[in-house]
């Protein structure tokens, strides 16, 4: 008899996922992820602008973190023009967007750009809409698409009233699919309000994640983010995504315990790292993975990359965090994780 | 004992040479096609200007003749953006430049193409000098780079002072070798004075030329370009062609003798066909190969294709002219090719 193989799925953007991809896709399981369109900025904001496409950047991430592709292919697919009338534009942000425009459908752009780019494993837009982020805050503000949201360091203070897609978005018939046959769905880690909620408010995809039989896992973000998610905690996090889902389906949460070095965290980030005290709640209906999750590398963003002010400086480590994953995805019972670390 | 095989070499620009290699490529051969560099129009000269690369555009239309990719990526090559700041530019173009940038020189770049591609044979920029195409005429006008020397409608009533290349240009190594190696080398069709002469104007390549033992062909246009060579003959081409190599030759030159039906042959491109009488010239010492060698198919050109208007209606028959071609390869004397069509 063949053991059958897990289904895996993780949910969320660009940055976060790709590292969760790269690390996960050493493993024997059947991998998809779910990707974030609602990005309006740097090069996919001016390609949907002026091309009329869906938002390539996130995808092109998580296509590039599970594919098998040469150095070079990769190396194009990263490659940012430094100059004219192309400065800014992500090499394979072009890709995608091409590949949109000769199939007349990104989802089948898409899946082309995984045959060429030889990948392990799924990409699958998290809806074919084109559609935008908006926040609306208490004081009746209104902030309109996902860069505007990113930059406002008021958020926090002034208080959330509704996030919500506009024009409305359905998901993809595939991303419903996979969160509903899989074993493990991964959310995170990622920037909340810009590149996890946006998914939750495709409808369908909250739908599916009450009703699937997965287990459902949340890596904490190492750092909180200014302005955003300032004050925090780990139980913050939790409560708010099971309050977009419509239901307690956090069953596990990743945290990171080691305290980052002098060399690795920038000044301002410190103050920012994400508290969790064990005894802080009385009874939480999820099980905290406590782990040494960090990466040692030093990171730095493209000179060409309009938003790399806004990205954190301290990253998981993909290594680390697949392990405990699959530590997770192999456990009978929540109680059974014991040392993982 | 096994037979060697035969080493073909193709010289030209964009659209000619691969048409020629298109059909070359079926045949148990060498392949190697030498590529004209000093275009300046279009998407080309776009990207020349703006990110300082060589231009792509010769190149990328070889590659691709040659190319046993899928169906998308060779869709993807010839995509031309339509809209906003990409408007114009060639994905194909975009992605050799990406690959000049990320290695940092345009024949590496080519290779990688090349290996991406999955082509046959192989594809050599005539040089890695970042040049332009002069031409002064005899009026004392000069005509600086090669689009203003295609668009211009006077050069065969002022008449030709010199073509040259600024800065000089040395030819890649690479060419010279493949030239002196050939059993054949194939010149054109092609655009003379814009994708064919350029060559020649590449220190090193008339040279080799001189020296190799291959037979050389030229493929004589099908139709003479309005204000550059109008009043050509067959023979006018041949004889201006060993001028600029500096010897005679040129041993065979093959010429097409079917008339073009009313719904191919555009109205002013009747009065332009080439002429070529038998008993014109007394004595040649190059052999002309009459035969049909006229593509059935209507050509359309690509609504972003800068430089469309300037491009013939009329075509060759890649299949029927590598047959030809194949024939004068395969014959021991001038005088043995009788009857091949």
């Amino acid at each position: 008899m063949t053991k059958k193989i897990k289904k895996v799925v993780t949910i969320g953007g660009g940055n976060g996922n790709s590292m969760l991809l790269s690390g996960l896709k050493h493993y024997p399981i059947s991998l998809s992820t779910i990707v974030t369109m609602s990005d309006d900025g740097g090069s996919s904001g001016v390609l949907r602008k002026e091309l009329g496409v869906l938002p390539p950047g996130d995808v092109r991430q998580c296509l590039l973190a599970l594919s098998d592709t040469s150095d070079t292919m990769r190396n194009l697919m990263k490659y940012r023009f430094e100059e004219g009338g192309l400065k800014g534009h992500n090499f394979g942000n072009l890709f995608l967007s091409a590949l949109e425009k000769i199939t007349g459908d990104f989802s089948v752009g898409v899946s082309e750009a995984a045959k060429i780019l030889k990948i392990r494993g799924e990409v699958i837009p998290v809806t074919n809409a084109n559609t935008n982020l908006f926040m609306l805050l208490k004081n009746g503000k209104l902030l309109k698409g996902e860069i505007k949201i990113n930059h406002n360091l008021e958020i926090e203070k002034k208080g959330i009233g509704k996030n919500y897609l506009a024009p409305r978005a359905r998901a993809n018939q595939k991303a419903i699919e996979s969160i509903l046959e899989a074993d493990l769905v991964v959310i995170g880690p990622g920037n909340f309000y810009c590149s996890i909620m946006p998914n939750f408010l495709v409808e369908g995809i909250s739908e599916a994640l009450r009703k699937t039989k997965a287990k459902v896992v949340y890596n904490c973000t190492l750092v909180n983010k200014k302005g955003h998610t300032e004050k925090f905690t780990l139980d913050d996090y939790v409560e708010k995504l099971n309050e977009q889902i419509g239901k307690n389906r956090i069953d596990f949460v990743t945290f990171n315990t080691r305290k980052p070095g002098k060399k690795l965290i920038a000044k301002n980030e410190k103050e920012l790292l994400v508290n969790y005290s064990p005894g802080q709640v009385k009874k939480r209906n999820y099980r905290v993975i406590e782990a040494d999750l960090l990466s040692d590398e030093k990171v730095s963003y493209s000179k060409g990359d309009a938003v790399a002010a806004t990205r954190t400086f301290l990253l998981h480590d993909s290594e680390k965090l697949a392990r405990v994953l699959m530590a997770i995805l192999g456990s009978k019972h929540k109680e059974s994780i014991n040392k993982i670390v």
